[in-house]
């Protein structure tokens, strides 16, 4: 492969039959400064030897612009914990079975949520290599998922993601105000994990940039998710809870089968390809370990822990209960619930473990 | 004054025309062991000797129920900044001009709802008192004001004052999703508001908790200004973010008059009463100065904050300026917007100071 050929995203883009992704620099070809498209440079140099996280001219549009003198940089409005790659490698795909009716009904709208998305995102998927009874390399349809399509589908996921903690800590503080009554903790985690969320999404941003069809789509996908979400947790927030475990659950599963894809060789630019800056920034990724494939990992292990909150907080007494991820514990040395996956339980706490 | 004489929250009740406010007691003056109305009962007992802030029967409501065996309580979402006492007590009364449209659109607005709280909440205030230019002994309208109208008044507006932060929030938090772009550190300042306003009211709910008729206007309220302020903040944040900033000047305002009045002696009860648990906590109240007062005195600097911070958010660029309050400045020594209220603006930071 030659390193010095400039591939530009216009190339690029000839190839693929949809015009839903495209790159920053597809508007500035033109520009011979600009350099190619990021995932094309990445493979030319390898990440190990690269650990520069910014890149200025992808930075353009998504940070302050230059007529603020004064000010360096806006900070994380939730500090992430800690993960140790371990604990971030130890994460499994789960399935908390449906026991109520509540749970039948999360499970079936999280299942036809899905279809929708998969459809939306052009998504194929191979259960059984996600369950790790098939080897990756032996899927058929691993071979229709490249690094494009991922990145169509992880965008598009995360716009969607963020949606149900902003509405759940919403409607949970205007409860609280207008029934004048305490929350007990629940409504600083619904927030922080559309924060989240919303970090993945800004992740996947830094490196490419979705088209006007992507956009449209994610528009309408939004209008949609927040109305029957909001209506949703107003009638049952314990099914809505339920509903957000069921889809991170889909979320780990999508996580895991990428991670696997990579590690099959079949996502080279994914192995290769550096964090963008507000990633290495938000998780204090280590030196050394800063690619793609890492980012990815955190943002499993994120989805794993969504998986045992909002399942932990499905199985509570909505009205009463307090959060069990913002309290304190008589005896912390006791495993129960915590912010980071130190004690990680997947299809989360039982009321009594948890209380 | 005979301490030990039990005038029960009926007894109080009764004294007075509506029915707006029923103490905690007032359904229980059957069980004799519960203590009598607070704020009789706190006259008896000076503050100066009474440290505890634990008042079990207060906080039945209020608290995680006991079958929580193994959680102790749950911990603030924001930690609040260090106020000290000299800077609390220099908050002074201030007024932004307004010079734009969008500033004269947002002053008459506040104006109108202001007249509707005042109208809901039986206030009376005279300007030339809270403004200094008149002895607060002198004024009229000050016997009209008691302690517990200054209670329903408080809870009104407490309920009405967590709404825009939150709504604030959530739409850019929305708006970042679906346009995918950074927030620049907005979205946190909003909703740390709005969490400071949930604290404000359920400070004072820890003191007296509303009958069913303000429970109904509150109700009310909240949604008619819930619709109004979303609609009015996806139209023009700028315009909405003034209109709290002019609504944050009348708080301080109100908080001012009150202080007088407690300070002329006008408000016994205020004065001795003891500042509930979730205050001293929330607030980090030195021992000694955890009075109602002392409360109050707090509740006054964080409204004179947001009187701050709302004027300068609504001189900024809306959709590209970074948020200073949430910002690393390139020289901390130098003044700049903070979290605390050590570099105090009244009428907020004009867009080049800020940036
Ligand atoms: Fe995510
Ligand atoms: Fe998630
Ligand atoms: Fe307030
Ligand atoms: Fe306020």
């Amino acid at each position: 492969m030659n390193c010095n050929r400039t591939i530009t995203a216009t190339a690029l883009s000839k190839q693929s039959a949809t015009h839903i992704l495209k790159t920053l620099n597809g508007q500035a070809t033109t520009t011979a400064a600009r350099p190619a498209f990021i995932l094309l440079q990445s493979r030319c140099s390898p990440p190990q030897r690269q650990f520069s996280t910014s890149r200025p001219a992808l930075m353009k549009e998504l940070f302050p612009p230059p007529d603020t003198p004064n000010i360096k940089t806006t900070e994380a409005a939730w500090q992430h914990p800690i993960y140790s790659y371990e604990q971030m490698e130890s994460i499994k795909v789960a399935h908390r079975k449906a026991r109520t009716v509540s749970d039948h009904v999360a499970l079936s709208i999280m299942r036809t949520v899905r279809f929708g998305m998969d459809l939306v995102t052009g998504y194929k998927h191979d259960k059984a290599v996600a369950n790790g009874t098939k080897d990756p390399k032996e899927a058929k349809s691993t071979s229709s998922m490249t690094e494009r399509k991922w990145m169509i589908r992880f965008i598009f996921l995360e716009t969607v993601a963020g949606v149900p903690g902003m509405v759940a800590g919403m409607l949970r503080h205007l409860h609280s105000l207008r029934r004048m009554k305490r929350d007990n903790g629940w409504i600083e985690t619904c927030l922080e994990e559309s924060y989240n969320e919303r970090m993945h999404l800004l992740t996947f941003l830094q490196v490419a940039q979705p088209g006007w069809f992507m956009r449209l789509v994610v528009l309408g996908a939004q209008g949609v998710f927040f109305n029957t979400f909001f209506i949703s947790y107003l009638i049952s927030p314990r099914t809505a809870h339920r509903f957000v475990g069921y889809l991170e659950e889909e979320a780990v599963m999508t996580y895991t089968r990428v991670l696997q894809d990579i590690d099959a060789g079949k996502l080279p630019k994914f192995a290769q390809m550096q964090a963008p800056e507000i990633a290495v920034k938000y998780w204090n990724m280590p030196e050394g370990q800063r690619t793609m494939r890492d980012a990815i990992l955190y943002i499993r292990a994120d989805e794993a822990k969504h998986r045992e909150v909002n399942h932990t907080l499905g199985n509570l007494d909505q009205k009463n209960d307090p959060n069990p991820y913002a309290a304190k514990f008589e005896d912390e040395s006791r495993p129960h619930p915590v912010k980071d996956i130190k004690y990680h339980k997947a299809t989360g706490w039982e009321r009594e473990e948890a209380l």
